[in-house]
């Protein structure tokens, strides 16, 4: 990570519990890998500081089997980047470590908790909002559920839905699609640009490069398209200092690329295009959305750490 | 445009067309204000050729009415980025002639014209898909309509239905939402990245970064969330010239963020929310998602057209 | 430019002044083409003052005889960048209005007089310290005279020499390089970066950019490689306000890429290496270094600037 | 390193031995810090070839004796980057391990190995043509001593001079410059760029990077100033092959930012502003630019490569 301002406070601690939320072989409902993913700082913390100079940070892969892969040598799995990567380089790394491998999101969840301490103040929440098709009920919405079932949801009723739902699936070999919705409060109005790094553009493009990511909504997204211009307006009026109070947030916080101070929110789905016939062996999630929920807290993070030193480089 | 090969055959009749597929006052679905949009090359263009330097394009503002903008100086409109830009700059151009009016999207046409160029052999087309909540029917879907009603739509009967509900909507100061759908063909297998410029990232980052865009999917988007790994990978089987075929195109033609050679398919809300009893007398359009659609057709080319030059960089 | 800082106070008027002194024509030693170089703001401002958004400039070609260059469509000049063109892009645009033009430089400088106001407290100041191998006399150096002589030369008998060598090579259709020295002054300590931005290297870049500059030296340059360890070495004593006073500057303002808080000098060799015999009717400049002094200031400014708002950025 | 062209040999054998050259303690003319510099490749190589995946390269600190440093945290080394590092971050690392410890520029030689891959066909050699104030004779230059002596010095007669010169200054706890010549012969015409990545101005930026530089001359560079244009400039007669041949190269192989296909030199002055008296027990370089040599090709390596890359993106 470069460019992170010198003097924050960081340790190996500070990084780790954001791991352990997106770590493999937690629950029966990821997979079975067995990754410790410990991280280590090699470079820009000097007495627990960050130094202003660039911030190595190691996570080690510990374990790879590889005869697991010894198939996909030979096959192009339906859903994987397997005929992508040879048309493009003429040959590809197969034993899955690589490039393709969800293993990579490890790097963002650490880095994301760096981009964390720049932003302090902003509080990202992510968590699954509809899996295989069964949404939560929102009047059920409670915030503590979040971290107290596996899937990272807020209703505990679709989360035992959501269980049986999983497992039937697992024991098939196939796998199911999530939503995932991320929410960052007190983010303060006019981070972002008019035009080319407007706020939404960055977070779309942000969670689009996370692995089996294949949509993205800014606030109500496609069910604005449905809105009148009267419903679908976030009507404000003068608050108490001066600044606007908004009456709705249908636009995600985010206008003409700016934010305006609500809270954003951006929803994500998440779906691996994965046949299970053709890779027996291999260990992979059941449902990719679970663990992809610390991955998108931390794409927010980063983002939103970007764009509060670009505007402070501007404005000041 | 920098950046641009060289020795590709470019006048101002090759970007015209397509700048006057975008120009306002066309027809009385979209905002009055009469602009010719004649664009100019100023530069990198020498005996009907590209040189290869920068190609500077200059399109002027020719109805500048700026004593409709007068009410806006006062207040800020709902679903407008008047409050966020005060936020931001600490105060800002009211006239509506700077960054956050629509007309900078005739810029991306006039760009994507010429990348257009670049990429020749792919074919992009968008369309409207729905407006105001009313859907195409699939089955009626006949590409030669595209070009055959003011709306982009390549459903007849729909087109025939939307005109009676933007009439409402316009007669009523009301505006409507639309989804728009592009589809490239004949993206080579090979484009993009695997990871920090995925070529899906890279689409959701250009679609987004359009004025009033709050949503992007591609291929099946957020339906695929609700597949199960089965009914969503993309099986394949040899084809005769050795290169696999695709039975299906779930993942919209990008696989691990790299084209796989099935068309590319990008979906994308476009919606103002604008409120009409706030803005009586400036000039807007009733439906946005209208001229968006040769703006999302641009935004494709030029990804893509990137895309092709990276790609060409570290493969040759 | 985009990036500036919003409120600044901007017009045509802070921008003319140095763009007249870069002007051809303005004495017999530099081209007798006639640009009266008048910049037109065209967006970013607002109220007089910059809104933040994208800074557009123009500047137009007036006087555009391309008979004159009709020699150069067939023969490669030895010294240009004819044939370096011809082997890059396949083809070139002979007439001399192109990309190798030292009429892009217009922008430079134009560019550089907003980048001024970004850092407003330094001073900037370019001068010639050589010309045609004579040096002027460092006892002599009067900074009045810089603007005394159509040379930009602090030495006024200096300045009576070289218009007599000036004329001579004129005549003889012969050209001289020269050397100009820039000198920043109140630049705080702080800005720049490590490694790979570090200022000298941005400074480097900026600086070697400028058509026809072979050399860059940032402080002494090539004279300390003359030196030993402890004469090079920039001693410091502890200053009144807690801050060190550096008893040289051997370095140039520039420790381990980062200002110093000493003035940051840069000195730079522009030389042109045109053959008179082939290019006899074209108009070109007996000594390019006179006109690159205020495109040299201008690159310092721009520089400095984004060093600026890079460090505000990170360090707040 | 990202953006390495896939299917290139590639093993630790390949950078090992660049690394070797410029590693510290291999005569009593460098620093006694015992490092053994070993390389190994952490990703972006697959059965012996590059897979145009990310390559990461690790080399390990191991002779780390942090008290060696300990009176650095309490003073400024005059010509270090102590003062300016606190003034830009508010503290620093001040046990020499960090962002301005010449043990950075390992990573830049091992990256310039693997660049070396991507240009195959061009060679490049740099040198040592100056030791405190003593050049080389040019008349006794052995292309075969380079590597015969401690110092990269391409006369033997000099080598032996400046052993005795480092040895005295080495012993009286001084230090001296250097001037480093690099050149890179078999680059094609047509690398770089007219304006804004002229291979020059590339060329100085990287250099320019590399502690302790302070000039950078690409051809003649400031001697240049002194030549008349009728002797400065590179005349050419047609090849047997069609292509020009230049009969001299006063501008180093560049024209108009763009490479002209001879021979592509620079020059560059290494030289550290370290005191002797302040930093008694560090262990450090009497002369930095004896291992400048090794980081000065690597540097050359990595521009050209970049440029051969982006070349190829746009004209194929």
């Amino acid at each position: 990570m470069d460019g992170c301002p010198p003097g924050l406070a960081l340790s190996e601690a500070d990084i780790q519990p954001w791991l352990d939320k997106r770590r493999p072989g937690t629950s029966r409902f990821t997979t079975q890998r067995q990754e410790p993913d410990q991280v280590r700082i090699l470079s820009g913390v000097f007495d627990g500081k960050t130094t202003g100079t660039p911030i190595s940070l190691m996570i080690e892969n510990v374990d790879q089997r590889s005869k697991d892969y010894s198939e996909v040598a030979k096959a192009y799995r339906p859903g994987h980047a397997d005929y992508a990567y040879d048309a493009k380089y003429g040959f590809r790394d197969y034993r899955g470590g690589g490039r393709s491998s969800a293993r990579e999101t490890a790097a963002r969840v650490a880095a994301g908790s760096v981009a964390r301490l720049v932003i302090a103040g902003v509080r990202i929440r992510a968590y699954l909002v509809e899996m295989g098709g069964d949404p939560i009920d929102r009047t059920l919405f409670d915030d503590t559920q979040i971290d107290a079932n596996p899937f990272f949801c807020p209703d505990a009723a679709a989360a035992s839905r959501w269980e049986a739902l999983l497992d039937g699936a697992r024991k098939s070999g196939s796998s199911l699609g999530a939503i995932i919705e991320c929410v960052a409060e007190g983010v303060p109005a006019g981070w972002g640009a008019p035009l080319y790094a407007k706020l939404d553009s960055e977070l779309a493009s942000a969670m689009m490069s996370i692995n089996a990511v294949k949509g993205i909504e800014i606030g109500d997204g496609f069910a604005a398209a449905r809105l009148t211009g009267e419903t679908n307006a976030d009507p404000m009026r003068p608050g108490n200092d001066g600044n606007p109070v908004f009456l709705a947030n249908h636009a995600g916080g985010v206008a003409g690329g700016i934010s305006s101070g609500s809270r954003t929110s951006v929803e994500t789905i998440d779906r691996d295009g994965e046949a299970a016939d053709i890779m027996t062996r291999g260990r992979h999630d059941p449902c990719v959305g679970i663990r992809a929920a610390p991955v998108v807290e931390a794409m927010m993070a980063l983002v939103l750490a970007d764009q509060k030193l670009l505007h402070r480089a501007q404005v000041g």
